[in-house]
């Protein structure tokens, strides 16, 4: 493959600006893959400096038939930027300027390889709100969060990456350069095209700018945390928060194993006799966040918590996040490899979700730890597999499989936020029926009739 | 036509429900088109009762390659389902049955033909909350709604249709059946093909079911109406609003055309001397809302506006309501034909748009009428045109070409919240860049090769 493409690699270097391609093994091999355990080195990476290299990338790659596939900043969970089947890496990691934040208009433009956490400080300077929050912020950029339609924590009350999606300029596969939607908060101009190409995974064109769209910022922000004895007390617990009229930023809760890891870890001493715990965030006007704050606190004292904790503004807000942040590094303490997956159930199925964890740990002799955004029904279940074990690859399969089919089986998906990529590739067949898959094989041939974007993966 | 189309008709008679195919002049009339003044008597109506007659439908058109249109309450504005070409209408209006409402999912599965405003009630008794509000939400369809994507005031906090669809059932042009999406609040699997057809204006498939996300209900609302001197302080107190951090339900303007009007009809002393008028509505729980109220008509005084009115509670928001709908009654009453024009600008241009629809009437010698959604940007400019006069029709086309060529030089769009379909066809070109056009030629020929959904419309 590499001499084989040897020689187009040079005209493509001769059509870039100086120092966008590169070949240097070190640079390839940096773009191999991301935080999932698949990697496979590309033959060539373009560090794109313009949408126009960008263009000018795939209008070659086009031409050559030459595999090609996008990349943020490589934070992905499911492999979804592996280059399988080699070819040219695009990074966008370099179109990293924030175009405009436009105050009056409530809109943000900003190239694809902004750090999202980035742009987030720079609107809320002006008191504004960009509302996605993937665990990920710090790290992952804007162009990689619209090519897995990014969630987190505040979706419950403020939808997820597409909700704040105006307007996108694309790459297509043949190197055709379009700018779809608009910066309006409105639009009804045709198909909703932009919104098509979010989470995508990189398999119907390469995003290089988003227009997006921006509210007020809130001006307060309050948190309440609660330990329970039991999955159907935090479950219960939920239920009553919702039936009070309350839409939560944010919703988080976390299982037995999890807690047991955290306290382990922090040393917590309130965490201890608990088997769940509940995070949930106002925000808003500070007089009204307060006293809805006791209001929640009151509903949730109505299933008996071993322990409830108030926090009012930032910095106390931020503290009791820490933790929800520790249970990450208290899985990793224990020294497993953790299968984070992202599986969503219909809201009502949550303690079912939570019993049916245990039955998989029983049956299949590994540990599974679950928490993540309670609200949205979309948990993280991490099933934990000592890789020393015998047969731990084929165990830990057989218990993802029996997962998802109990998820689909009530009405849920396999993925709630991190996409498909390689990592859930096995079980699309399993999740998806034939009919619709013909139909994303039938657009993704609309859009890139020789298969050069992303190629390997699940369509 | 007609002829041609006899036999065939028959067949698809026999295959059909009885009762669900239609030839009657009477029938066939009724169908020809929406609210909007362009009209066509299609060929033959199927009054569809389940998906299984829309996909035998489509079937049997797809292999006869006769046009097919479909329809909800026929209550577009835009002449979107009118069958330009005859052929096949295919009505949904039947398709009326709430399948599930279900309060621990935040789910509701309705038919396309559930009229909006019932499927509201409906949850709004168990708690729950469906936000999207067109204005024809009494009558118009679930599944018009979908087609159009359509919005109204309350977006602004909540969204759009397409924000609420989970899943929907569609049927393809080729008579396939395909589940998209889920009933989960979250779903990553795969593109987002559900919300492709959302807004897509029947010329993709046609949508038989649509799973909805639910919210809870928030417990209270409360209303804030001002009048003002000058269309410059509503717009600035809007900005004021927004930068307190408040985004508020909805927030509604109007010009002084519209409010003489409604102080003719009305007989209101309170509007006399004013030129602009703003509802905003917030809502949430009842003490954290009437204490926001109070600090946003703080905010709305420091403009100085000519009154204030707040309303507590849905009895007494509604009067304030009532209002807003007496100005389509009132542009009604001055016996002009309303050309209701739903553009929408980014949100900084508002009084931009104000001022420049008052040189529009000085240039045309024709009156212009301003309400609509000020926090979107998207208002309704309802040109009044006195059809009795010599060259209305020219005086007004010229008058339209100027607007919607000043909303697009300011990154506008020619629709906010209609649709294309026929109204807005001669200005499509203008609105969408040739690459972008081809790009939805593709979408549609990926799936409706033989193009016989909705045909003579903008792809």
């Amino acid at each position: 493959m590499k001499d084989r493409h040897r020689l187009p690699f040079d005209r493509l270097a001769r059509e870039l600006a100086p120092g966008e391609l590169k070949l240097d093994e070190s640079t390839r091999k940096a773009h191999a893959g991301d935080k999932w355990f698949a990697s496979r080195v590309p033959d060539a990476v373009v560090i794109a400096r313009s949408a126009e290299s960008v263009a000018k990338t795939l209008r070659f790659a086009s031409e050559h038939r030459i595999p090609v596939t996008a990349r943020g900043a490589g934070h992905g969970y499911v492999g979804g930027c592996v280059p399988v089947n080699g070819g040219l890496v695009v990074s966008l990691a370099k179109l990293n300027r924030i175009v405009e934040i436009n105050k009056s208009d409530f809109v943000a433009i900003a190239q694809a390889g902004v750090i999202t956490a980035d742009l987030q400080r720079a609107v809320e300077r002006l008191g504004l709100f960009y509302p996605p929050d993937p665990a990920s912020r710090d790290e992952s950029t804007i162009g990689g969060n619209i090519a897995t339609n990014a969630g987190g924590p505040r979706c419950l009350k403020y939808g997820v990456t597409r909700d704040y999606v105006l307007g996108l300029e694309v790459v297509l596969a043949d190197g055709t350069v379009v700018r779809l939607g608009s910066r309006t908060h409105k639009n009804k101009t045709g198909f909703d095209l932009a919104r098509l190409f979010v989470g995508s995974e990189g398999m119907l064109g390469i995003v290089t700018e988003a227009t997006l769209k921006l509210i007020p910022r809130p001006p307060f922000r309050a948190c309440l945390a609660a330990g329970f004895r039991t999955a159907r007390d935090a479950a219960r617990a939920i239920g009553r928060i919702f039936r009070a009229g309350f839409l939560p930023c944010a919703l988080e809760v976390a299982d037995a194993f999890t807690l047991e890891a955290a306290r382990k870890r922090t040393g917590s001493r309130r965490l201890a006799g608990c088997t769940a715990h509940l995070i949930t965030e106002l925000d808003g006007q500070a007089q009204s966040v307060r006293a809805e704050l006791k209001e929640v606190a009151r509903v949730v004292r109505s299933v008996h918590p071993k322990f409830i904790e108030q926090a009012f503004g930032a910095t106390e807000c931020e503290k009791i996040w820490q933790l929800r942040r520790e249970f990450s590094y208290a899985l990793r303490d224990t020294g497993l490899t953790k299968l984070n997956e992202d599986i969503a159930v219909p809201r009502g199925r949550l303690e079912d979700l939570f019993a049916f964890a245990e039955e998989l740990q029983q049956k299949h002799g590994l540990q599974v730890a679950c928490f993540g955004h309670a609200g949205d029904g979309n948990i993280h279940v991490n099933v934990m597999v000592d890789m020393t074990q015998p047969r731990a690859n084929d165990r830990s399969k057989a218990a993802l499989d029996d997962l998802f089919a109990q998820v689909l089986a009530w009405g849920g998906v396999i993925t709630g936020e991190h996409g498909v990529g390689l990592a859930k590739k096995p079980w699309w067949n399993m999740a998806v029926a034939p009919e619709v898959r013909q139909l994303h094989r039938r657009i993704k041939r609309a859009l890139d009739p020789h298969g050069i974007l992303n190629p390997g993966k699940f369509v």
